[in-house]
């Protein structure tokens, strides 16, 4: 079934009431200790506290509830997979969600709890874009959602820069994987008439987004970047992303891999948050630019998700603290 | 010099608007994974982003705005230490801090970082009350605060129990160390005419409250028991917690420490919440006691604090991952 993908760059408006009625409000929080750490004014806005644990699940339901498939199916590394099929257990819609094998299995666990059907594709002889051709073309009722480059993908993240734009502060940082949320949250802002500087976070080693801003046209990794932060190892920005991001993102900026790490533990340990890879990168970002975010008002960084596996997070707390 | 302990008990109440300006707002999450996971309604209120990542800060503010010392004096395994070290700072009074040599680092570290003292005792030599005393009897000027047996102690944990009389519920469960969160509880409850239930959760190891509230009189641990849950290593309930707790408290329920970590994991895996064990008591008691929670409206579990050796964190949650 094709994409019913109206809505931003389309002609028809997406109404954003039934979304906010299924979400929940970040979570807002000013982390004295880690201001006081940083020397800096900072404020998080957790989505670690969303339904499913990430913003995702914003982008999902919009999705779901404005799908005229009747089944819905999407590729995802994880936190869009448990979004979608929670979203879809909400719409009462059959949900298939394609996996890499070696996804956290917590994020497999999730995504069965709400129901949904879990494909696994070893992503060295087959691609996730081949694998879901293969499902939908066995089932023509069935739709593919994309996880970033889909409008209401983005209407449904834009519920997030509206939320935001209540708050004072002039400069913004966003996790940046495949566009979704950055988009979304200019597009909330924008139109809430919000003036911020917006200020995208990336891996280092997946500077698709940063390269592709620079250059005025979409550049792709070669292959998927085994970055920690996983919600990040996209093959490039999506088009109607890049569109948003082109006209409205200041600048995209990298973080190593030491420095997620050493993001994480700051949070946890001066926040009491447990945060997943992906979502400490803005913070991650700010510790290695730290001299572009001088500012009067507080720097908002956005924490896009909570899920990690256990190991992993337990890996990073303990190597880092004995740093 | 004598301690100004007026308040409750006592002839004057204490006006908690100053109090609230300081405190932040508890957090309010309904954790729908880990409901799954229960079969049971429950909310959680953290107070593990509140000012130096637990309650104990509504007390400690409470006490400095109200104490008539020159300087502050507590002896305090962690939570009070550090709340208590930044209060004096906020009310611009010098401020020493007794813990025993074990005490986790990362709380001295956050003492310190307050520009409050530190003096560290050899537990197995001094009682904390007999360094308490060598402290004071050197310096007239000083008050000691006590971290639960405490009018403005309770007052100030009872803006808590205000907070959550705006709420919806039948019964609610609450960490008990010394008993002063869960009098301040039942305090701000009553007196906003809140008719909820209200249960203790103690380690089973250090289960004095438990038989204190059955014998219904002061019963006291011989020895500080090694519970993981640190926050309830007290020798007994205060004096003036206990008459509180004697008129309102229904039960005080025991969690094994076995149920302590795995309620730390839950709380990890389900809910996103990096949560002390003490803070994880309620929900360990839950899980050890079932079949006394059944309600229409959801249980209320109140996640007293979050700040936990990352060590000790890692060790509880790989260790119950494999499980």
């Amino acid at each position: 079934m094709k994409s019913d993908n109206c809505g931003i760059n389309g002609q028809t408006s997406l109404d954003l009431d039934e979304v906010e009625r299924y979400c929940r409000k970040t979570t807002l929080l000013k982390p004295s200790q880690l201001c006081d750490y940083l020397s800096l004014d900072i404020l998080l806005a957790s989505e670690t506290f969303q339904h499913t644990g990430s913003f995702k699940f914003r982008a999902a339901i919009c999705a779901a509830l404005n799908s005229r498939g009747k089944e819905l199916l999407a590729a995802s590394s994880g936190n869009f997979g448990q979004a979608l099929a929670k979203a879809a257990q909400i719409v009462r819609k059959p949900c298939t969600i394609v996996m890499p094998e070696q996804a956290a299995r917590i994020k497999m666990e999730a995504v069965k709890s709400f129901g949904a059907k879990l494909v696994l594709v070893d992503t060295s002889r087959e691609t996730r874009a081949q694998a879901l051709s293969k499902i939908a073309s066995a089932n023509p009722e069935i739709e593919i959602i994309s996880a970033y480059d889909d409008d209401r993908v983005i209407a449904g993240n834009s519920s997030l820069g509206k939320e935001l734009a209540q708050l004072d502060f002039e400069k913004i940082i966003v996790p940046v994987g495949g566009g979704g949320l950055i988009s979304g949250i200019s597009l909330g802002l924008t139109r809430a008439g919000h003036k911020a500087s917006l200020f995208g976070a990336e891996p280092a080693m997946a500077n698709d987004a940063c390269r592709s801003l620079e250059s005025g046209h979409l550049v792709a990794n070669e292959s998927e970047p085994p970055t920690l932060a996983d919600g990040a190892r996209t093959l490039s920005l999506g088009q109607r992303n890049f569109k948003i991001i082109k006209e409205s993102v200041n600048s995209i900026y990298e973080a190593s891999e030491e420095n997620i790490k050493k993001a994480v533990f700051l949070l946890f340990k001066y926040a009491n948050l447990k945060v997943e890879p992906t979502g400490a990168l803005p913070l991650a970002a700010l510790i290695q630019n730290r001299e572009h975010f001088a500012s009067d008002k507080p720097v908002l960084l956005v924490l896009s998700g909570g899920n990690v596996d256990p190991s992993v997070y337990c890996r990073i707390i303990e190597a880092e603290q004995s740093n």
